[in-house]
């Protein structure tokens, strides 16, 4: 498809800085004032304060589906002012800028990464950098200098990506039909995301049953292909599907099944593929 | 007055998506890819979830005073991924794309339609739609193109008006001195909107007393021209104005008049104009 | 540092509209249908109800950060539709738009004020001005119409300084040793700043001890330079520290200090600096 030309890339904004306090309006004035012509576009800035894993599993929903050359400022930031490192990465088609603390694990995993550099360099942060905003003194300078061109590797000494914070936590595995797993993410609606991708389940529907299983004894057993769908309208309790990401989730029409069966982010559950 | 040549029409967005999730986000980068110029507005993202009504309520208070050509990306769908249909309507000055649930219901009652289209031609959609998120899918590669000058009838198949899903819920209706009407919405302040529009009650402010009654016994005769209105001072209880959608409304000085009446989106009233 | 080119400057928008209702999303309308090309950066829309103290703060502490030239419409207005005054001012490098009600006082304490107008000349409003949503009819075309270049002079009646509305309450005063002064925000992540300005007390680090009293008996005497002070890992209480403003504050790692002192806006507190 024919594109018309832009000449700067977006930015994309990932923090837990919250609505009320104009943090955000801040970074964006910050970056406005070195390249008038920026774009935003806000992802969330109500990731829970300091979690990390929630900034990361929604980072990494999303970023596939922005064009080539987005910057994602991301800001999740227990660590602010300490000797934690500010990073920017391309990897991908696209470019990040976040501090190491694993915020950008699932990228790291799913993209290939071609330049990862501390953010060293201060003659593209803010004059004064005070030790408890780099959000608004090195990481939303340092994404306007990004967006407006300047090379990823000006802005800093390179890195190796061994050397960088990953989250803890185990992806989920296989063993023959059991799937061991847990809860990653709850949304707006309620609906519990696990950490199995579709592609290790690719069974999933032709399987005769399948039982997702929590540590409280409840299971679920009911597979839909979407929430409304039709063929399964006499079932009104909570199924399984997959969902917009390519994992497995569970749900309820119209309520919100993490309050219904009390679900946490970081559940253990266990799905078991059976072919009797 | 002299405007500004702007090549591409905004973007306004109205979802029960929530601000946690970047769901949101990822429909501006899908529109982002094919169109990098989009400009956006944000309506609400915050519609109770699947709640149609106050969807289609919200839109209708706003969309007039958006440019002509602006393009309404509306996405409030516990029908995602069953039969109900995905359109693109042009109707009055301006475009609008979303699912045939009710949510353009006012928009169709105030506005001539001139086009009303299924979004049965994929090759606007994106290349694998995913039956849980038809947003980012359907709806937003659908508005981008709209906004970067695809004309609607080439989306798909036109249908006609008498097909589509309206709201049920009969307009406010009088007979003589009566009207009876309900609540059809309750704003962040706890303002308390009926469906009685402004033409209705010509009399409002002429008839020597009013009385808007509900259920529970409870009456309102207080009437201001505004919040702060000098004239009526003395009285700190709640008051009827004419609210800036120009439909009737209950509100009280700096405090939510719904949590003080327990007033709830549905309640009935009547509204009773005296010439006594 | 080069700056790229852009025609017309930002729009910043501050209220306590909140989220839901759309009313931002209306404002935004009315703006892109004089100026299409208008760029918009949200601060906050859910400045608490009311709260003119509050949206005063907020905007105060940002901004300085954007761009000169910038339009701050502001729009915290329990008195819409009454006497209080609309205005436009220009102070410092920056323009803004807001009611005469104290949400403007901390841009006249710390900038040169070049001009205040009193939005009288209906030229530049909305054809019908409602009583209930000014910042639909006055101030958001206003905003449009400086953004796109009428100067500020055109769009009513010059006011003096002296006659404008500023918020009640004593900055804070030091007293050789004593700093009384009060908590005037708590934000998102429970931090409390004071309105005890750093230059008031150069002394901070330097001083042996500090202590920072409540009206409950409670004390805090732990600084930080930042939230993560690894040389401060043993302490894990409550600590003081100078926010990203530039103003004494009270936070503890990883909680709400707020929740845990039980905090409110408004709050006396006493800073004493001693050289024992």
């Amino acid at each position: 498809m024919e594109k018309a030309q832009q000449p700067y890339p977006p930015v994309a904004l990932l923090t837990d800085f919250g609505e009320r306090d104009g943090y955000v309006g801040i970074m964006k004035g910050v970056i406005l004032d070195i390249l008038h012509q920026a774009q935003f576009v806000d992802i969330t800035h109500v990731v829970a304060p300091h979690d990390i894993a929630a900034g990361a599993w929604i980072l990494a929903t999303g970023y596939r589906y922005f064009p080539a050359g987005t910057i994602f400022l991301c800001v999740v930031d227990p660590g602010v002012g300490s000797e934690r490192r500010p990073l920017a990465v391309h990897a991908g088609n696209w470019l990040f800028v976040a501090p190491d603390n694993g915020l950008l694990s699932y990228v790291f995993t799913e993209q290939p990464v071609h330049k990862i550099v501390l953010l060293d360099n201060s003659s593209y942060h803010r004059p004064l950098v005070s030790t408890t905003f780099q959000g608004r003194d090195i990481f939303a300078p340092v994404a306007a200098h990004l967006a407006r061109g300047v090379p990823i590797q000006s802005l800093g000494t390179t890195l190796k990506k061994d050397a960088l914070i990953c989250l803890p936590g185990k992806a989920a595995h296989r063993q023959e039909k059991c799937v061991y797993a847990r809860i990653v993410h709850i949304d707006h609606f309620g609906n519990s995301i696990t950490n199995i991708p579709a592609s290790l389940v690719p069974d999933f529907f032709t399987s005769p049953t399948v039982c997702l299983s929590f540590a409280t004894g409840v299971t679920v057993t009911e597979r839909r292909h979407f929430f409304a769908d039709q063929a399964a309208t006499e079932h009104e309790g909570p199924f399984l599907y997959i969902d917009s990401a390519a994992y497995v989730g569970i749900a309820i029409q119209n309520r919100s099944v993490a309050t219904l069966l009390k679900l946490q982010v970081g559940d253990a559950v266990t799905l078991v593929m059976d072919d009797k």
